[in-house]
């Protein structure tokens, strides 16, 4: 059992974790080179100073790692390491180079996170329903994996494991490129005019949303993993150069687009099953308090399951179109129930 | 009053238009090439053969125009002739080499559509609470855009003006540089393995939501407006390639996301009003039906007006987390009250 744990970093993440070990029992202590974050984290989250902690959790970006894994390591000889940085082979580098032997060190990366920063946005729930992963090192003792694996599962998180290299090719591929093409996209709207983008649809907000991100934090995070967004990104420059050369070449403009889409349909559905083909069924309403619920009311009411919803305004208008995603017979049983009670329901999309 | 309307194609926007009409009581009749595809849109429409027709609508890609217009010309030389194409200074050219006077002619842009092409995907809502761009010449007469405007009020959209030369600078800004840097990260999840893809989340997926729409479609549109989409592909071409040489720079690329935040912080809120500060409410539901109505309800129940929503779900996980947009002070009421009946409300996010 947990007892104990010492965090390193009282920014959102380390500050998240203690909220969550208090609230279920865990003595937390949380130090920070920045004394005001310190108190102020510990104030939060009920930290006390501690001795002989099982768990040290390095919660600090990995640049800063090897100015604090001594000092650390010396404190408190017997206890197992762990980081939480968003990339894997370079805390596993600055470990290695370190007196703390590997077999007490265990990588670490939530897949949580935040458009704000520090203690201030730390939640004790931030972690609840997310994936956290694993990437040890074959000298890692199966004891430190235990305590690391009780801790993700008193944040309400759930441990998948990868390598390390692994996992920073995979978070190159669905985290950091994705975030650099929502940023670019972004950039590019620099000198669009206002009245033009009022005219953009959901697909001008969706692809951009993430581009809204905290450039400090991402900045460290693509500068960390450099190498394996390097290889990706030239890849990525490369596909946007050929495509620019074959702007009148209908055809390998529409090799482009399908390529893309037969790429993107990989991606799964919901609960880490496979990906699902959802039915969708629009649905015009008043732009008003009570139309949502309503609708809602009728799903609960002939239990239909609604997967995901999208909600559409347009300017200028005092109606908005929702599209709810469905099973096929769900939609069918939904369409048929709404239609036959007055609602605006349009024809099914598959 | 719009009585007889010829549509020259029927595919998805020429059938949706034929939908519309009919349903008001305008007399529509559909023509196409493929005989069989003219059939199946006149069926579903209600089309019928007719004379005398005061508006021709040219549904078909751009390209096809030069096809069309002469036999359509004379044909019904007093009538008011519109497209309705992606792209706007192409079809203007098309119509000044033919003798088809520019005074009866109306180019125009419905802002909408789907991921399902043809009369089978055809719907006469299409239009409603959209954006219907008009891009008129000087030489285009008034009676003309009235009955544009007409057809527009018809369908349920609101008609908004353009130059064409804008409105091709605009659409290559907000719809087609946005598909195209979401193909771009679709294609580069090609080599990506599954159970990588199972990591991801919102991020991945609202970033590459766009990839999976058609690519003939998407062909022709980024085909037709290749002048302009190249001009600003070539600057996204560029700052991606200045990044690229820039990953060993933090400083850097922190510039870069930051110009990229700068930017999409840029883009208008809904009905078309300035850019809104929305509050978010997260709440973590069970993942079964009845839940969502039953907040909604509360919603409803003290007036509260839900903006939007997205849903979470995580691999293996059998809850899921909401996450409602709202004003502040509605986020505040809301997240008292459900926290007062005992839901698992999380602290509110600015």
């Amino acid at each position: 059992m947990l007892k104990k744990v010492r965090i390193v970093g009282s920014g959102l993440i380390g500050t998240s974790i203690a909220l969550a070990l208090s609230a279920r029992g865990v003595a937390v202590e949380i130090r920070d080179i920045d004394p005001g974050a310190e108190a102020l984290a510990n104030d939060l989250a009920g930290g006390a100073n501690l001795a002989e902690v099982e768990l040290v959790i390095f919660a600090l970006p990995t640049p800063a790692l090897p100015l604090v894994i001594e000092s650390e390591f010396s404190l408190n000889p017997n206890a197992t390491f762990m980081d939480v940085g968003s990339v894997k082979c370079e805390p596993i580098v600055h470990v290695e180079e370190s007196s703390l032997p590997m077999a007490q060190f265990v990588p670490t990366h939530p897949m949580a996170g935040r458009e704000i920063g520090g203690a201030h946005g730390a939640r004790g729930d931030l972690f609840a329903t997310r994936s956290w992963i694993l990437t040890p090192t074959p000298e890692c003792a199966p004891s430190s994996l235990a305590l690391v694996e009780e801790l993700i599962a008193l944040t309400g998180a759930s441990a998948h494991y990868l390598s390390a290299h692994e996992h920073d090719q995979a978070v190159a591929a669905i985290s950091h490129l994705p975030q650099i093409a929502s940023s670019l996209l972004g950039v590019s709207l620099g000198q669009t005019p206002v009245q033009w983008l009022e005219l953009s649809g959901a697909g001008l907000r969706d692809t951009t949303r993430i581009a809204a991100s905290d450039p400090l934090l991402w900045s460290q995070i693509i500068y960390s993993n450099r190498d394996e967004i390097g290889r990706q990104l030239a890849g990525m420059h490369k596909e946007l150069g050929d495509l620019l050369e074959s702007l009148d070449q209908p055809e390998k403009i529409a090799e482009f687009i399908k390529r893309g889409a037969t790429s993107r349909a990989r991606i799964p559905g919901k609960h880490g099953g496979k990906a699902r083909e959802y039915t969708f069924l629009p649905i015009v309403i008043d732009d008003k308090p009570g139309q949502l619920a309503a609708i809602f009311n009728e799903c609960a009411k002939i239990e239909v399951n609604v997967e995901d919803l999208t909600i559409e305004h347009s300017p200028g208008q005092l109606n908005a179109l929702i599209t709810l995603a469905l099973s096929a017979s769900d939609a069918q049983s939904l369409s048929d129930h709404l239609s036959s009670i007055g609602w605006n329901v349009h024809p099914i999309l598959k």
